[in-house]
């Protein structure tokens, strides 16, 4: 329970919020919780153990991890379907979770990374303390190498080392990891924690600001290319969920009637089944008819959407169309010009509320279909990629979120239709390994919902044992590792023994960690069985191997190495 | 196969070596073989597949590990075993090997990260490539936050964009790995790996350089110091073990008989057997005999010792001795003044080599008593912490590598009493999670010999599943898992349920990774017999879990929380 008491009930002539006396660990998690942060991931360590136990008597919950990076990751999960996402760990060894902080830099997630650190009264010159570089100790001050570390991935940094600044820097960092849906780091000396402090409650408010003129002049040019052209489309991209502006563009997408693609990290940002979207577009990685599709427009409007190699099949989206418009959080561009003075989450609310008396009817082709096809297993048919992807089409109707690893589990993933903010998968920085912990924190951070988790055997490896988690929290995910006995996308690039993984019995995994369901699956029949089975079971998680041919792959790889193959070098 | 051509007989008239054609990735791999590097451990990826193929070809081989960071663990452990380590990861994700860096950085282990990183023709203005992290892409510049990050923790680092240059950079940054002991950074543009350039093969040879008159100033004092004193100690760290002065320190011991304790973290520096060591010295953790024994001396003689927090018993160490001399590789200090011209290696070879008639009768007291006594298990007894470094002694006639994770595994083993250069621990960085990957390496680096990991659970949950790799390689290691249910070190300090974790059946791991052994033991008859079992089985691993109390510790926990408890802060 928090320490910073209720308000008092308002007197009418006070217009300040009441002081209240809270420490300096506590206000941090009022103001996270009032973020909507219900949960912190992490690992205890003596630098951290006293805002361990903070955590432990706040309405915050503390999950275990099993390591530092998988927190990272799962912080980042839950970032991504509640906004706000935060990882916990101690000095030093947290370095460990640098790399969590990377994807989350470059894929635009909001979280927030506390680390213990040794007391200010411990630092003293000459004494170096376990878990630091101590770079500085013979100069009697604290080791900065986490700090400068982490500088390089985060947007903003505090180390709350004094509890009168405490409060502004807190703040500070916390608003801009919000404005800019990136993560910050924040440093708490253990001394420190407990130490009081003033504060005013009060929720933090972002708010994106532009220049008013400024505003108006880009909304009147996307007013007047609406004007001249026939087939616009609006390429949606990841950053249209993480600012929370899927609403305002379905708004601008109805209003006018512009079909909508995504890209494959902004996969969901609408709906899939909404009647105006079109496929996920990835240049000539893309299904044929969204290519063609997109490549007959006169008008691409790309919303949120950053180029990657990835999101471009390896460049080769054309981006021919004479007008174009192009809003992300760093810049707005119609044509050859930049309006720097508006915001991306304004410029898009202004979409939204355009006054303009047009209606497209640019009908996306007939041959984009995305009929419910039910799901018939073959006799005795093994399991293939593409099969497997079919029959978790077929069980969609539940509406899950699907979280992805990196690999053909993404690529194939891209087919899928799903509905509006269900997908997670790291597809820009593409660490392997996200899936698993991905998958538990999101059925963290949306309880309500099923998750399914579609993995690959060589980054399952990396990161399977995080299922531990799921079993100590009684959590469900349904996991599905897709087998192919080594790094498969690997294969087609360039190939070698180093490409092989040690085979396990991946379904043998619950036996250790004492909780969960294995299942391995080799037919068609097998696989139906078992996912029919596990969307029904709840309070544990569900592992289903699929057993897979080593040079196996989904439609999407197929594409991928068929018509961008040269682009992407081994 | 290396592509380097062995050297044509030798004419008469010709002093240089011949010029030789290689490639940019085939001479950085024959000069690391060259230094005795016949394994590189790793993961592969898109970005470095094309020197995982020249790896391929080579007389080194390729390790695939499960994940980034331990890749990183483990050639921290060869390094430590070997001279040097190398670890080989893909761009971007690979930062997920930093907290190995760190590790290595603080504890002098000489590793080299290579790094694969997109190719020079693939950096284009504008394109964002994944892995990456993009910084620089609207001006067309590579990419440099893993090259960034990896200068906080590594001393030197180098792109090789050039092949005109490849060979001088390669070659110096070699050179100051195993000059300075600490971790380097490679990185390789894929489009540069096989890129031909000229080279004249040969050995890099490390010289360390004094001042003549000030090494021998230095010596001479020295001798003075030994020539007043009556009960000299040396206090060795790891330091002399890295650099590889094990033999010139005991010669130096030997010739004047000057008793040696070492630190934690350099334990092994020299045989435990030896007559002259009287034991581990970590202030008020160390056994009595053996701090009362220190204190008792006149003149204190650090070699290789750094003063961490760990190694000093939390600064109880008394250091009171009017007599001082103290030298590691980064200064040489005695009494109260420095000689920055001399260096460590020297200064220490000159040690062994000083000219004195002088010979301490100085024994330490007989209470310090190493004499090895049988394990008789108690009928029907429970396992506890205590018997079980009993048992382990009892076994350790097998002269075997010991491996430690950090807890109590980490505090308990530094009262065994092993050979030279048979401990490896992380003891003054302490990542939770060392242990099992670096038991494999170690097995891995000394086939021939026998490695005894010991695990605490809760660093055993970090990283068990590279155990797989222990099955791919049939290697041996026998991994002892102390289970004592959860974060047991830091129940003492401050408990919660962010110490708990989650309850495995450790044992069961073989079944997941279809090799190896699992036995659970709960008697100490159990436990001599899975031993004495474990220690007869080659070819595959031995995992003994270990049953115990949650609150049972090691005699060196329980000296540590009496004696230092108040100044190690929860």
């Amino acid at each position: 329970m928090s320490t910073m008491v209720k308000n008092p009930p308002a007197e009418k002539k006070s217009v300040r919020p009441p002081i209240v006396q809270t420490t300096v660990g506590n206000y941090l998690l009022d103001q996270l919780f009032s973020l909507g942060v219900e949960h912190i991931f992490g690992i205890p360590g003596d630098y951290v153990l006293r805002f361990n136990k903070q955590i432990e008597q706040h309405q915050i919950k503390f999950i275990n991890t099993t390591r530092e990076n998988t927190a990272g990751y799962m912080a980042d999960a839950y970032a991504r379907l509640r906004g706000l996402g935060v990882a916990c760990i101690t000095y030093g060894v947290g370095i460990n979770i640098a790399n969590a902080l990377s994807q989350a830099y470059v894929e635009n997630s909001p979280i927030v990374v506390i680390s213990g650190s040794p007391g200010t009264d411990e630092i003293i010159e000459g004494h170096k303390l376990h878990h630091l570089l101590n770079k500085q100790s013979t100069a009697g001050k604290m080791d900065t190498t986490q700090l400068d570390i982490f500088k390089h991935v985060t947007v903003d940094q505090a180390v709350l080392d004094n509890p009168a600044t405490a409060r502004a820097q807190i703040d500070r960092v916390l608003m801009n990891c919000l404005r800019l849906k990136k993560p910050v780091y924040i440093e708490i000396p253990r001394n420190i924690v407990a130490q009081p402090m003033n504060a005013e409650p009060g929720k933090l408010q972002v708010r994106f600001t532009s220049d008013p003129d400024a505003l108006k002049e880009s909304l009147e040019e996307v007013s007047n290319i609406l004007k001249k052209c026939q087939k616009p489309v609006i390429w949606a991209g990841h950053e249209i969920q993480r600012f929370g502006l899927g609403s305002k563009l379905l708004a601008f997408a109805e209003k006018f009637r512009i079909p909508v693609v995504s890209s494959l990290l902004g996969k969901t940002v609408i709906s899939e089944n909404h009647p105006l979207f079109a496929g996920v577009y990835q240049g000539d990685i893309s299904q044929l008819e969204v290519s063609e599709f997109v490549d007959s427009c006169d008008c691409l409007i790309l919303l949120g959407t950053i180029l990657t190699d990835v999101d471009t099949g390896i460049f080769t989206a054309g981006l021919h169309q004479e007008m174009k418009i192009s809003a992300t959080s760093e810049t707005i561009e119609i044509g050859h010009h930049t309006y720097p003075k508006v915001s991306f989450t304004n410029f898009v609310e202004g979409l939204a509320q355009l006054k303009l008396n047009v209606r497209f009817r640019h009908d996306y082709p007939a041959n984009i279909d995305r009929r419910q096809i039910p799901f018939i297993p073959k006799k005795g048919a093994k399991t293939t990629t593409a099969r497997v992807f079919e029959c978790i089409q077929s069980h969609l109707i539940s509406k899950p979120i699907v979280v992805t690893d990196v690999g053909d589990c993404l690529l194939g993933s891209s087919d899928l239709t799903l509905e509006e903010s269900s997908f997670l998968a790291c597809a820009y920085f593409a660490t392997l390994g996200f899936g698993t912990p991905g998958a538990i924190a999101a059925q963290i951070a949306a309880p309500k919902r099923r998750v399914i988790g579609i993995i690959g055997d060589g980054a399952f490896q990396m990161t399977s044992m995080e299922l531990s988690t799921a079993v100590r929290y009684k959590l469900d995910p349904i996991i599905i590792v897709l087998n192919n006995h080594g790094y498969g996308t690997e294969r087609p690039l360039l190939d070698g023994a180093y490409n092989d993984i040690q085979e396990w019995n991946y379904s043998a995994i619950p036996q250790v960690i004492q909780g969960g369901i294995g299942i391995k699956v080799e037919t068609e029949e097998e696989l139906e069985r078992a996912l029919t089975q596990a969307l029904k079971t709840r309070g544990q998680f569900t592992l289903i191997e699929v057993e897979l041919d080593r040079m196996d792959f989904s439609p999407a790889m197929l594409r991928f190495t068929s018509n961008v193959r040269g682009k992407a070098k081994g």
